[in-house]
């Protein structure tokens, strides 16, 4: 199983042989009492990276999600987001059901899961009537589930609509450094424009499990409670931060190459046949392409891949394709990958 | 205050002397044993007049809605549904809270709240998979808060798509008996394209409280349930189902007239200075314009109608007037109307 | 139907000719609006009545409840109160549905219903920690479902464990009155060991429909949110408030009666053969007694009245029959019951 | 730190050098997708010591609880429990906010947690009415909070009576196996008696985090959904069940050392002065001791063991110290903390 490569997704990779390392000898207490300094000192490090006071461990990014939405929240409340973000597509309801949050979303269809200020106002409660529920968060996701990235003016502008009515900005950052190389900035200028922010350790990072959630001294201890109400505080889980220790400070350093590698098989995938790519704008590891002959199943594709061991995901029900690289996929990964769709898809050529 | 002709709403309407003397005459029961005849006789006629099996009387039409939402839907089932729909905009987020339902709202800020199939098929879910929330719900407005009406032909291609998807649709038809007027269709045609409608008694109707929901036997027995719960079991509520009778029976049948006299406003309304109106469309008995002259202030307008004697209601945050016409707003008051605001309005000529 | 006389429960009492007189007559307006005169004299008049700064018309009883403890509780937020009461036993989990409340029970079996200072104490929670919920309410009833009153001593010792927690109280005071009638105190002195009380119109005070709640202007006023978002906001209500009226006016006199009868229906049971009925201490308009022979069927009891024009409720699972007198049964009626019933057994004696 | 012996709770056990080599050596693969051999090898390894067909990998205790109860119950549901289990206490009331139910504690005080089958089946809903909620699960605690054991017996009498009603039993089985070393039965021997069980790979059992529940395929088929709705689908967590494994396998074997040791440090409390303890009848790696006398401050003792290195929980609002041995405390410890105690306590003697 080993050998294969996986372009299904960031989520797939592997914890480092460091990281394996820092496992086995990570010093740990019991995190319920606070008594853990792996995870003390991963968290710390974490919110002085986004430029937040406080982070809290997380076991998963769709937790980290909904404990923030949990802490920001009342019964009833509404959050604006996109309607194609993760919290809506891919969160199980979890929003209505933990939180009896009323969502609220924007068609991004058009714009990769991008939302503008003006759209955000559009919806916002401006009347206090009984009738009416009140806006309780606007949730962005930076970078998108489709791929693309937040002008920092955006997030700014977004931002301050949101002060202007006195209403939380939550981010759905899970791969918020994918963002940051791409806009050159460090992640802490990403955050500012924002009250709360998720951040995965494993995706891009490699780290085998968990997320952090970073915000104000308040939002965090407050977010405490929700963990441990939604069975996240767990014990001696600096076996799980000290890997997570390395995900920040040293993967981080390597997704520059994962988006490098990702325009060199998208610029190859535009040049075989059928395949329909847009590869002018692509801001992280995440391409998107469809496949213009009738033919060609995905279901055969996928298959044929695999025996050439290449783990892929099948279309979706609109017949795309999203290809995902990350630490463990570099040149010579992709262009297998190329190699061996154009050797597959050459066949249906006569 | 009987003296004030009322334009902010047909919520307004006060019973009629028929129905209060029904209210003092009412043969009635405790109906949470099931023993109030004038109850059941009102379920019975309701069910009939719809084309559905069984009825149930609940205390508004928000109740109704809210109580066919939770006796159709899961934890964290999805409803598709008209974002300017008056669940998602005046039911102080009910569906959340009590439901915990996920909202997914389409944009219909340009079809007055219409939805098509389309659009509906679009956000249903397809895929079982753990991410993904379930879509336990359509719910379609008919006629729609924004005035408009749904043609029959709409109605049946969504419910052929829910059908497809095996989802039910539910019709907030607060005011059905409008639509069916103006589609010059028994209301039962409309209902067949859904599977349960909710349904009021008061606004034009002039019933002074209560609504009904419609639906299988089945259907309608797993409601008694959530209406208990929900705090709607009444007891002598043969008091309120008595006028509710004479609503279905005698009230309907001045509708048209409503929709007469509205347009007759409308058309008289366009030639007054300042006023902007589209009067080509008008299907139920709401219209909507603004005032193009930025001097003439809401507030001012509606306190000199009301000086007047006209109840008026103030401009949205968008700078629209509604005006709604019902059983007590006829040629004689809508044409005080005109000749009320002309005066006012031509004091800003010059 | 109408010639039947009822004991099932004081629920099923009928409007009197004033109450229908009343319906007819009422003064209404859109009490969403806030527009209905009647509605608001009602609510003044209670509100005074209880010694309460505000009040607020609600659907029923059940409504009244579940609208308070929305407006008092946050979610996941503890309620202390009877296993035995109302909220527990007959409000079909509505707590939980609505307001997520984590109920702390405590077995009254044996005080009747009756709660102690000493056990609510023992269930608040005391400490700030992440893994314990907070404790959110106490709530009593008063007089219990089982027909005890509590002194006020004892509700005044609950109060002060209360405030000493800094902790709301609620009181179910669907029959207050009845309580204040044996107390005889004014219903205000009960009320003010508490902080929301909901009392009925209808049982015993004979409206068809509706509740109150009351206390400080500014729950009420987050009261009327609540209402709203359940589904209790209704128009012309005015037209169940002029009743309500009569019932806290004029009904409330009539309570001493009710008690009388039953004590000298009790009275007159315990002489029957195989009846087991403890009379000593009978404090509002209800009674339970058991009949101490194997081949008397609770149903064919409740089939033998019915043909004698009695409705009577069957024998709960324990075996305990349960009688409730009301404004319509007087001597006359209860010795009536008291002959049939003695017929009936005594053809078991041999 | 790592020189400190700790009596606070079994919690606070760190990973033996085994689980730390085996972390570092875990086969992983992306557990949301199934790929993760290590995760499944642990799960079939669970179900088959537990004797039931699946068992799925949680984050912690609560999060098991919570994923249980959520994949058993309906919205308003009841659920019948000790007052004093963990489910109540220290679970910030999560069985409300996510799964909606109606907790219908039982006093359980003086038997140390422990329910019996009369006790729930008075408890259990009989009567399908509007008014009524359903009993949707029973919940037991083996062993409990108060470090009491059911016998097989009464566990059997509980499910019975499940059964009888076409109820569902969960058990939380954090230490599940302490119970089955003091059974000297299998742990299947006690899982047999009811419908799913959570246990833990922490604790007394050593890896660092992780629970497993158990059940039908089908339950733990739901379950899963639940588990990712609440956030508890991780990716590479065969990092984890790596430990988990030697937790099951190695540990569980060390139990009974835990119960000798605890028996002996008991037994020699027992002669210090002012200390009051029940030894007769210590069933796991728990015992629960006071001090009389009001001299001895439990801040000064808890800070004078830590000048000792040794960690010791303070007393409850109760007065009453608690300690648990585990993996960690052996003899030498126990009798450090015996000698330390006794030296501190002399000091109060005159």
């Amino acid at each position: 199983m080993e050998d294969f490569i996986d372009f299904r997704s960031d989520t797939v990779t592997k914890p480092t042989p460091e990281m394996r390392q820092a496992m086995a000898n990570a010093i740990v207490g019991d995190d319920v009492f606070g008594d853990d300094p792996t995870v003390i000192e991963l968290q710390e490090y974490a919110a002085q990276l986004l430029g937040k006071e406080a982070a809290l461990f997380v076991p998963s990014g769709c937790f980290g999600n909904q404990c923030s939405i949990f802490t920001h929240v009342q019964k009833g409340n509404e959050i604006i987001l996109a309607n194609e973000c993760h919290i809506v597509q891919y969160e199980a309801g979890a929003a209505s059901i933990i939180s009896n949050a009323q969502l609220r979303c924007i068609d991004t269809s058009q714009t990769g899961g991008l939302l503008t200020a003006k759209q955000v106002e559009s919806l916002i409660r401006k009347t206090d009537w009984i009738v009416y529920p009140k806006t309780g968060l606007i949730s962005v996701e930076q970078p998108t589930s489709q791929g693309k990235v937040y002008p920092l003016e955006t997030l700014k502008e977004i931002y301050e609509v949101a002060q202007k009515y006195n209403i939380k900005v939550h981010m759905d950052g899970a791969r918020i450094f994918n963002a940051a190389t791409y806009l050159k900035v460090e992640a802490k200028e990403i955050a500012k424009y924002c009250d709360s922010v998720m951040l995965c350790l494993s995706k891009g990072l490699c780290a085998p499990v968990g997320s952090l959630i970073v915000g104000t001294k308040e939002f965090i201890q407050k977010a405490t409670y929700s963990r441990k109400m939604m069975g996240g505080g767990l014990r001696q889980v600096g076996v799980l931060a000290a890997p997570g220790l390395l995900a920040l400070k040293e993967q981080t350093k390597h997704l520059g190459k994962d988006l490098e590698v990702i325009i060199r098989l998208a610029k190859n995938l535009k040049t075989l046949p059928f395949v329909e790519i847009d590869d002018s704008n692509i801001q992280i590891n995440m391409i998107f392409f469809s496949i213009k002959n009738p033919e060609i199943k995905s279901n055969d594709l996928v298959q044929y891949l695999l025996e050439h061991k290449i783990k892929f995901g099948g279309a979706s029900s609109e017949g795309v394709y999203r290809v995902i690289t990350h630490f463990y996929t570099r040149e010579k990964e992709v262009d297998y990958l190329y190699e061996t769709l154009k050797t597959y898809l050459s066949k249906f050529q006569n």
